[in-house]
């Protein structure tokens, strides 16, 4: 399935003329959908002002951490937009995260979530890194006690989840998070006015770095409303990268489908803000987009790119910076007496 | 000068009935000030937008730190009160800080900074936890090279500091910080709307525990408009308390003014938001506020309150909790190729 979508893509790729602009934005519609102004609905997940408001502290709160000094917006800051700008995130005892911490901006959109998908929503996503004793380092189980220690959040999820006996679960902090989460979209990127229509919002460098990014493949993979995101790809469908690049123990997808073919397999990551968010790929060791351009060029299709259609395909890339949100800190409720402690 | 001024204030508590309501009041305005509505002017770092703007960027910017995971705000949290809720902080390498974040609300009120008052003021403050190796764990120079290699601070610096030829420098980060912490004052606290008039912002026990407050002395330190923060005082005025409050390894001011007689002193802190901030003293190991009140009274007065005057103070120290700003988190100027990166 994702190698049949690959060869489609391919295909089509080779076989649309690039050379109008007409032309050019007919072919950019049939692969990629704009971010759209406001959050998506979840399914099964119903968003409320209550819950989001409660999101949004939980995505702040030091406390869902067995130190007290890890929250989400540790590693996807909402300032650096929703990454951390490090190879590897660095979670507690200063421990590192095996992989770079992808943005959570537009990652709503995502087929599913972490660099192997191995979790299918936000949802399920958002309560990982909590409890990985080399993140937030934190048991499910304190960490619901943590929030029942405190009586602002006992309120908070009782507004948030008002038909609940026992608000207070590890499914609705995950639930909250994601509701918070899912408006953290950027949308009105360049890319996404002249898709719209804007003829002015990509300069002549831009249009031809869309071309190049058609014409060579690039779109095959990378494609629908993130840019990416939607499928799974080996890294180095043509040739392998570096250890550097790809380091050896990191297996990606063949962890989640104990299956072979998926040994080096990794979603293909979103390439929305991706000029905001270096260094690149799931090992974070390439600082420089045109690298990482350039890598992406011999590893997955083959291609050596010259350096004036990697300054392009930049060019483009960088169309794709949406406007970025700027989100409240959260006022957070206070630890009373019998609040459990942090780990000293 | 410091031990005149306690015997004074001890003096003035002990004449002055406290049966009335405004008898009451008329006391605690000789010895309190409100917080006001708006930021102070800093003397010799004027205020404007732009270094505002900078500033709140700066209090936010892992990159400031050595592997790029430690802001301002990691340890004095403006969704925590400004404190970060744990006996000491967690900085570069999971290294422990010697005291108890102080908290960053209201601080622009007191006399001096840290806990031992080596910092004069905000400005001088704000430099010292980036280049602490314990903490943020970044050179001076590092710091300044670090935000050169980002484009967006070079804009935002202009903006902020348009006669200087050379705007990024220590100096002037340290500047901008203070600026934007300046901002951080919690007005409108039931004690402040009660010292201004509104008989009903405080309640019955409110105001009997203010009326301790004042008799039994401790007024005689905390006092002024953060309620503290305005003078220095050996910890175990009376009765040094237990090691687990007072570490034999900490001797306090004696370490900045190289003076015997400031063996153990220490800046008294504010109370302003005290509910909101614990643990509590410079060794963080208080947890509960009626416990931190008991020991203070032992400990600096010799007087050991009954359960209903504990009850009745910590009462009155709630109505100390401000109105808690929401800082929006500052969208950060984008790291480019040639940055300067983090420890790995």
């Amino acid at each position: 399935m994702r190698l049949l979508a690959f060869s489609f893509f391919l295909t089509l790729a080779g076989v649309v003329p690039a050379d109008a602009a007409d032309s050019l934005r007919d072919q950019a519609k049939d692969l990629f959908q704009p971010i759209p102004a406001s959050p998506p609905v979840l399914p099964g997940n119903p968003a409320s002002a209550e819950k989001l408001k409660l999101g949004r502290m939980l995505y702040f709160e030091p406390r869902l951490s067995e130190a007290h000094n890890i929250s989400c917006n540790s590693c996807h800051l909402v300032g650096l937009a929703g990454a951390d700008g490090r190879p590897n995130s660095i979670g507690h005892n200063w421990q590192r995260g095996g992989r770079n911490a992808p943005t959570v901006f537009n990652a709503v959109f995502n087929t599913a979530q972490f660099w192997d998908g191995r979790a299918a929503d936000l949802k399920e996503q958002a309560g990982g890194p909590i409890a990985n004793p080399i993140e937030m380092g934190i048991t499910k189980e304190h960490a619901v006690n943590q929030l029942k220690g405190i009586p602002g959040y006992l309120e908070a999820f009782k507004a948030a989840y008002p038909d609940a006996a026992d608000p207070v679960t590890y499914g609705n902090i995950e639930g909250a998070i994601a509701v918070f989460e899912a408006t953290l979209i950027t949308p009105d990127a360049p890319f996404d006015r002249w898709l719209t229509g804007d003829d002015g919002a990509l300069d002549e460098q831009q249009r031809q770095g869309l071309a190049v990014f058609i014409e060579k493949g690039c779109a095959s993979c990378h494609n629908g409303i993130n840019v990416g995101g939607g499928m799974y790809a080996p890294f180095g469908v043509v040739e392998k990268p570096g250890w550097e690049f790809l380091p050896p123990d990191d297996h990606g997808r063949l962890q989640v489908t104990k299956t072979v073919e998926d040994d080096y397999v990794f979603k293909v990551p979103t390439l929305r803000n991706i000029a905001l968010t270096a260094p690149y790929f799931h090992s974070g060791h390439a600082w420089d987009l045109k690298q990482a351009v350039a890598i992406m060029g011999t590893a997955q299709l083959g291609e050596q790119l010259t350096p004036g259609e990697i300054d392009q395909v930049t060019a483009f890339l960088n169309s794709l910076t949406g406007r970025q949100p700027e989100i409240p800190f959260p006022v957070l409720p206070p630890s009373v007496a019998s609040t459990p402690r942090p780990q000293p």
